[in-house]
């Protein structure tokens, strides 16, 4: 079994600041694929906000297992109709892990549905990352906390929807706390948020933040077919329904046969 | 203690065919409101699509502790800076209460964040009604079910994200399931979807429906002061940490005092 | 509205301890009394170990609407009978919340099925509450976070179930982060688990500590009736189905009118 | 990669009873786990009540990586010691499948915290099974529904908590609705409740039920190693706080080195 991944990366900071360029001259996306392809499992390829279709035409994303997403400066830049078709692979099953600044994508605050706002702090003060349950599969080989060394503060209150699973709290030198791994499930897809990786910093090298990826990436994936028309409302006429035929009652708005309106 | 609620309601159907219209002359709006205001505690008005706004000016929202809405053939008529408005209310602490064909509504699945979509027949089949848990305050004074003698069947799979609680489960005559009672939260805001409310049947007059709408109301009421800046990303400086002043460490993309990219 | 709370207080420390004595010279539960009573709608009594039935005779508990609980070194003397009791009576709508140490209090255990252990340290540090949802009903009229001085350290994992809600969760001077507010549903019962409040410092007579105590006694009340015979598996004979009377087909286990095994 | 899967069988109404003995002539726990054993990835073996330690040793126990259990009429027989040792090792990351009249089971009640109970009717009438959620992996393979020609009715309210997910429910003929497919995790330990399964009916030979089962096993497998000590509450000294050392401040109950109260 192979996961066909994609790392989505914004590439706009490597290319315009000099500290992020020194620690990703090949962009950030690049650095996380290669952490995810030291597992034989994963297949990572990249797709950044320059390319047609930001990299994410039809069907690259029907091709696609599990999507992770870097943006930051340029989540405006991003195309409603792409937001909107990624929401759709994600509905219908792909799964989807959100990093860091990307807790204000489009596409993130798309599917949580709240403002997934929260509290910063660019001081490269320490990060420790506590595991809330070792064996959750996104934790797997990880002691009960790690380091990173220097971070961004993210801190609460964090606005999105209560998760299915808080697998990660962050401490932070300066006193704030965050969830800083969080799951959830939209449609038939698993989406993953995980708050480490500011891009001044080479938190995309460490060895417990890329274990977590390649973790993350396999608890993404649902081997399941693409769940096609899940947005769909298809009507059960009463000829048809499971106890059927229904005689028919009352009064109708809906002809015979027609489409439910949107 | 008076709950400000605003029932808003598109107000086609009752227009533009006679069944619907017959049963509710003045709009289903109107119902719905009067059945409200049978509670002392309860406050009703109503707002509909055609009003300037829809009747949801800013001044408005921002004195209503409750919305209920109920929309079908227009949900793409609603604009979509009103439908950001409200869901900037319900994050900041607003209740909402969607009905029936309200879960297609631009402001249910924008806070969702899912299709929202299900299974329909429109054969005036009977719906049972049954109360997961009667002690919850939504179904505060139900029996184990209530029934509904002509109703639109709405079946499962119901497209929304795993419900904070499940509090009603329809059996349908013709075989099928819904989740009919549903509640969630975002942001500040108390959100609770009921399904049963097709405008061909006067299921607006019925005792037990009204019953779960004025309980509704009153469990969607937050008297906390609104949320402002809910959708904000604050900068707390090195200088206004909790525990600082933090020394500064490590690359910086920020300069002092600027705002966060969104 | 009278909201009739019980404190129950293990009442052993603040007999034994100097220290714990010295600050509870009434014991904790009298001081804890004291904070609910300041409210207006709380009545607040207590009820300590060392009375008969511990002071939750089945009429005692009968006419209680939310019991806090605070034990530590006696869990064990707690009598297996009255846990029984008042677990069936968290079931049938009564409140429950959990202090500090009670983590580990058969009471607790009972409820959530989990071992509920934790990590800990009595060094006095600082303890700094995060508060993730200040329109929460625990966390009305708190600020972003509030501090203790000395506290002890409860740290994840915190093996608990994944709550409801998590309304709050701290940082620790020495490193460590906690869950420390969080909400449960059990049967028809609001059940609350709140860290803060070891014996040895005065926590109790914190004013934000007093505010977060009387906010959640009331979330916790649940007006509805008691739900009688919630353990109870009554059997809807043939005869009696909602779409009754049904024909009785295939074998059958029970005979007519037979309870069902427990 | 194999699944150590043990089926745990009361066997009481297949020796006591003619029609459940028709039916299961090699007893349930045997039909079962050959069901199961269809799948390659599967092994399954038996246990039942009526062995030394009902056939759950803590050898045994060890080295399941998922138990299957059935039991109705002898829930009272099964030993309270072997039920907490079960219990611990769900909490350890042993996967748990609770199949019918075992909502009733010790071990079930012991992980849930509420009463489970539910409404029941032996009638012999259908069932249908709808899925929620089509990908979740206990769904694989199933279309929108299945049918169970003939079952025991069991009624909401299900007097459980709120499951993580909600992945079946059914519709009876008589009337009712049950959520018949509900996921929980208790500790590290994957928990699935599948309430099709009465005795006087063929059920466990069914292709649909056959298909869930296997697919739960799968789901509820955790690889991870076993979580040792998850019942622990460990002391972090102040010399060996993660910012340690840390200095000691303010009064004390426990001497340094000493164990925690339970």
């Amino acid at each position: 079994m192979t996961i066909r991944c994609v790392v989505w990366g914004e590439n706009v900071h490597e290319q315009e600041n000099e500290v992020v360029r020194g620690i990703y001259p090949e962009g950030m996306h690049t650095t996380i694929a290669r952490g995810l392809a030291e597992d034989g499992m994963i297949e990572a390829s990249t797709a950044t906000l320059q390319e047609p279709e930001h990299g994410l035409s039809v069907e690259r994303l029907a091709a696609t297992d599990v999507l992770v997403w870097w943006g930051h400066k340029a989540h405006g830049k991003v195309d409603d109709a792409i937001v909107e078709r990624v929401a759709q692979r994600v509905w219908e099953g792909m799964g989807l892990i959100v990093l860091h600044s990307g807790h204000f994508s489009k596409i993130f605050k798309r599917l949580m549905g709240t403002p997934c706002s929260l509290k910063w702090r660019e001081a490269g003060e320490k990060e420790r990352v506590w595991v809330i349950n070792r064996n959750h599969p996104i934790a797997y080989g990880l002691s009960d906390y790690f380091e990173i060394e220097q971070t961004e503060m993210y801190g609460e209150p964090f606005t999105v929807p209560e998760p299915m699973e808080t697998v990660f709290v962050t401490w932070y030198e300066g006193g704030e706390v965050f969830r800083s791994g969080l799951t959830y499930r939209r449609g038939a897809g698993n989406v993953f948020y995980f708050s480490p990786g500011h891009e001044t910093y080479p938190i995309y090298y460490d060895a417990n933040v890329k274990l977590v990826l390649k973790n993350a990436v396999k608890w993404a994936y649902n081997p399941a077919p693409a769940w096609a028309g899940i947005d769909k409302a298809p009507n059960t006429p009463a000829d048809k329904a499971p106890n059927g035929p229904l005689e028919i009652k009352g009064g109708r708005l809906h002809r015979p046969g027609e489409e439910g309106f949107r």
